[in-house]
């Protein structure tokens, strides 16, 4: 068949918006009508050239939702019809990973995902013949994808697509790093570094689960209000005081119980450790870092007490977790539609990386 | 009253033994003759002038056992003729700390402490009238201490104090952080870096947990066997390997499930931390690191689910979970017997560092 797609050709160029070929779910595989998608900073991140592990020509997107159109052999678990979130962290329930228990980091896929491949190590999109590469594994800048059975969240079908796609990555993220990875309790003092879209929903997530102070650090003024809005109960610009780690560890008594790095930075990281309490702070790194970089502290800080952890899609199980706080926005615990600051068709899609980049949204979406 | 105790006058020089003046037990202080005191390296890294924080004169030791002689007012706990082990780490049950439940750093009585002081801020050791400070509020280089009562573990009346005066600090240390910090589960694959004293007690507190393998990593070849008496499968020299995380990795099938770091070598904690398995490792940091040295990885060890924390004191509440350690000694669980290679008069104290310095001991204990 034939679906309309946005193409990233090369490296640091913008996206083009093409019909390409796509083939049907093959075993274990659906083919999904994605109804919209999130433009998220991780699809900037490799668009810019600075991913690494970016591969070109590809089409990018991971935070989408939709419906399931077909269904390849073998599958059980999804039908014609079904909602839908599409996962970039599948949950096979099979592998090591999974029935550990205690991670959310399945790799059934991964060495086959990580190349831009389906799990059979061949991709599904063509443009006059030559391939395109998957990306994510979910490659929702596509109206119609085919992921396998393991990356779908089957999903409540009344939840607007255009609010919940940004559960596919996002919300998550910053939701489950509080839920899942760091276990907040009622009553805890948490901080949270960088309120962009990752920030925010740490702090509705932190408000959620009743935590007392929620201080939320960035450079940006203009952040303030609205991270107020979702739960923030104390700002710190560290353009405004003398010492971010101090200023904390005197606001707390001692220390957060909890602190969430949401920017990719490491003296960020280094400060979300050092600002967390004696005895039994935990700090969850979240933000990617540029490659190369490391984090370091004096390990003094770790044998008194702090622990150091990190989160990546905030520790959720994606066929598990994802459906549960789909529901949660649905019954109002949290707040999506303020965080989706714009809504795009396929084809202005580089205007929303233009907005990202200007930090004029927090998120944009397009809908198909 | 008289008490006969070792004196270390300055840095660098070896102890002294001398008569010394000490003061009866105040208000909420015990009196106990101290019956037995092993020798840490925590005491020589003191001696030695190295640690920031040393104070001088002072009497050194930490590790000891010992009975009851007197109690001063309002002392409910403990009575005259109790065996006892006095804890650097108290335990009073009141302060945050305490009652957290979520760390064994008791701070009642920290700032005193941390200066040589009882917690009134005055000493009981006295030479020709003037003072002679505390160490780590034990001071078990003296016959006779006067401790606070909150600082006192009661143990059997039954077990050998020249044995279990090493559950003062190495024993526990060793253990504590298999079964309080790490919580150890059986099945699990445990990396040991360092099989001294602390990474002994790692290795057999391991094996009493039902651990798989149980590597032990040591430059010294000739700590080997005895690593295996106390339950090691498996033995890497990091001459005899191109690669020591490479080969641990290789060795648990994708990295130990836990590692500890018994050295204090921040290159052995970077590598403690990174031959973890992804999405689960736990490392933990024991061992005490040079002043101003820094441990450093990339984010993307933690992102991808590794957790780096720390141990002091085993994470065991002195007077809660020292006894039962001195129970699972007593029935069997545990040998102390074997590491504890020489006795000593306290007049051949100095010795007792030399065989330290030169690795012919595991444990030194003077016998009083």
């Amino acid at each position: 068949m034939k679906t309309k797609a946005a193409i990233a050709w090369k490296a640091g160029q913008p996206l083009m918006i093409e019909e390409v070929d796509l083939d049907g779910p093959r075993e274990g595989e659906v083919l999904i009508e994605v109804k919209a998608t999130g433009i998220c900073h991780t699809d900037y991140y490799t668009l810019s050239g600075a991913d690494p592990e970016g591969i070109f020509p590809a089409i990018l997107g991971h935070e989408g939702a939709g419906v399931v159109v077909d269904t390849g052999p073998g599958v059980k678990s999804l039908r014609q019809g079904d909602h839908v979130i599409p996962l970039y962290t599948p949950e096979c329930r099979q592998c090591k990973f999974c029935l550990s228990q205690k991670t959310n980091l399945c790799q059934a896929i991964r060495s086959t995902q990580g190349r831009g491949l389906m799990p059979d190590a061949t991709t599904r999109f063509h443009l006059d013949g030559k391939p395109l590469f998957h990306y994510m594994g979910t490659s929702t800048f596509s109206n119609y994808i085919v992921v396998p059975e393991i990356a779908v969240a089957k999903i409540r079908s009344d939840a607007p697509f255009d609010k919940v796609c940004y559960i596919g990555c996002g919300v998550t993220t910053g939701i489950g790093a509080v839920i899942f990875t760091a276990k907040v309790e009622a009553g805890a003092n948490v901080v949270v570094f960088g309120l962009g879209g990752i920030g925010l929903n740490v702090i509705q997530a932190a408000k959620m689960v009743g935590a007392d102070k929620i201080i939320g650090v960035d450079l940006n003024p203009g952040r303030e209000a609205m991270a107020r809005k979702f739960g923030m109960t104390h700002f710190i610009n560290p353009k405004d005081v003398e010492n971010v780690v101090d200023t904390i560890v005197q606001l707390t008594d001692g220390g957060a119980d909890y602190s969430f790095e949401c920017v990719g930075n490491v003296q960020l990281m280094r400060q979300a450790l050092e600002c967390t309490h004696k005895g039994w702070g935990q700090s969850v790194i979240i933000g990617v870092a540029e490659a190369g970089k490391e984090i370091s502290t004096r390990p003094f800080q770790l044998v008194t007490g702090r622990q150091w952890k990190g989160s990546a899609f905030g520790g959720a199980r994606g066929r598990t977790d994802v459906p549960k706080i789909v529901d949660w926005y649905m019954e109002g615990k949290i707040n999506i539609d303020d965080l989706i600051t714009h809504h795009l068709k396929l084809e202005d899609i580089n205007k929303g990386f233009d907005l990202m980049k200007a930090g004029e949204s927090i998120r944009s979406v397009v809908v198909y």
